[in-house]
């Protein structure tokens, strides 16, 4: 039996073939056109998900289902998605909608609790069942998984905890509200306290990294710091205090096993979970809890997606 | 058949009969008595059990099981108090000693957890599956109940929300740690903020109200407040901003049915209720994220405890 894993985006559809151990089989994508609408694109999907199986030799009745990542709210107990701005659906019958094309098992859920179960089931936390996860990208994503299930709360609208306040009356987000972590801990947010620190720091290594590598990114600080830096170094440890505050509140709410970091700034590795880490032991010490929680790095990096919405039917 | 609630405290040990559907038939306490030890408070409340099921004519074969609220952290699972600092419990095998007694299930859990599963099963969250509740006392306990059980994450660690960050670098916590939300939300940093104001606002109306109540306490600033008073108007303004900052973290990261509200200051009723129900509101209905969330008020008040542990060996 093979899974289907579906991950829409705001740019391209992903479609994978899974095996039950977690393996691509193969993949492919399109461009999303949300402006077709809402049935063409899932229409089109369908046509990619037939076409794919076509070229692994795989069956309609080898098909254990279909998984669909959304970056959304989804309500995955009524199949539906509650809004995704980003693809302009609202209120949108997912599961009934792919349910017409296909014979089979169809489920869907929001794109990073999707991620979660993929590195929960098949990635850097597998045999763990309680894992939060979080993406760090032009926002921070996150999912929660309680024994080896989703969690997404009422409604599916759990797990933003990018918008959870760490300073109070701080820096104006998207949300509307002010002091969200995502607008400290992000990667977007890491690229903006780069870039002042260049302002204030005009003799700092940043400026000939950002020379050699064309653009400020959320590289930039941790060369820079890696070199001895010192503007650089700042940068970087500011950084890790605004991430490990947000960090260190789900650990006090939900104290999972693990906590998977993932997106882009996780590339940074040891230099990001080894203070990660360091933080999350030392607080949790403080307060006697016990047991501490372990920081991982991601490692299905983009396919967590695919591979985590195959897992949901299997 | 009948279920015995017990509810250990650091002053008094209580003990409770109660019913299928959740009323007391008869309770009692003694004093704690910490320094005797483990062993011995034990074996007291075992006595204490007996006596008050004699009293209601209930023999032993009529007793359903023992459930057992602790201050502190619990491994329900393992049955074992990790550490419980005001009754000096540390490993505490809780379980396994209390069986010694009896020949009846017994079950373990924190407080205020299971004073959240008291409010849900039979108090003000009735009905309602996923629910939060919060105790605004000395600090801010919390409990977090998802479908209908008690959530208590990797050894027994989690929902310690009082210790979530709303300011990062804020004021210093008993924790170690600083801007912790109940270093701002408990009854003790309202008290802490109405002296504050009471000595910048020498005409304020919460002098006259301490002199007529002997001393201040979590209401002097809701009174001053109901009768006009623009000092204890902005207390209580900025004393429900600092409680709904923790309040919506927790609706972005769990997104429960309800948060139920209960300690001490919840008695103002909906003095607090309706102001944190805007905030819950509003801030939700800008970050789109639906079904809103109802903030209620809990009902059980100290009877949550006996209620609440009996409840878990239903």
């Amino acid at each position: 039996m093979y899974y289907v894993g579906v991950d829409i985006g705001g740019m391209s559809i992903k479609v994978g073939l899974v095996t039950i151990d977690g393996k691509i089989l193969k993949s492919d994508a399109i461009p999303t056109q949300q402006d077709a609408g809402f049935e063409s694109m899932v229409a089109r999907t369908a046509d990619l998900i037939r076409s794919i199986a076509k070229d692994c030799n795989v069956a309609e009745s080898e098909l254990g289902g279909i998984g669909i990542g959304i970056p959304g709210t989804v309500n995955s107990k009524e199949g539906i998605v509650s809004s995704a701005v980003n693809i302009g659906w609202f209120n949108a019958p997912i599961v009934e909608e792919m349910s017409k094309h296909f014979n089979i098992p169809v489920k869907a859920g929001n794109d990073a609790n999707v991620a979660a179960l993929g590195e929960q089931k098949f990635g850097s936390a597998k045999g763990l069942d309680h894992v939060v996860m979080i993406t760090i990208g032009t926002g921070i994503g996150s999912g929660i998984i309680i024994d080896g299930k989703i969690y997404e709360g009422n409604g599916g609208a759990a797990a933003e905890s990018g918008h959870q306040i760490i300073i109070l009356d701080g820096e104006l987000c998207n949300c509307g509200r002010c002091g969200c972590w995502e607008r400290y801990a992000s990667a977007t947010a890491l690229i903006q306290q780069t870039k002042s620190a260049m302002q204030a720091n005009a003799d700092s290594l940043m400026h000939n990294i950002t020379k050699e590598r064309g653009k400020v990114d959320g590289r930039t600080a941790f060369l820079a710091s890696d070199a001895g830096d010192e503007a650089g170094k700042k940068v970087v440890n500011q950084y890790l205090r605004y991430l490990s505050a947000g960090l260190l509140n789900l650990a006090y709410v939900l104290h999972p096993q693990a906590f998977v970091i993932g997106g882009g700034v996780s590339h940074e590795g040891d230099n990001i979970m080894k203070p990660l880490q360091k933080f999350v032991d030392n607080s949790l010490d403080t307060s006697g809890m016990h047991p501490y929680i372990k920081v991982i790095q991601a490692v299905l990096g983009n396919n967590a997606g695919i591979i985590g919405a195959a897992a949901m039917v299997m």
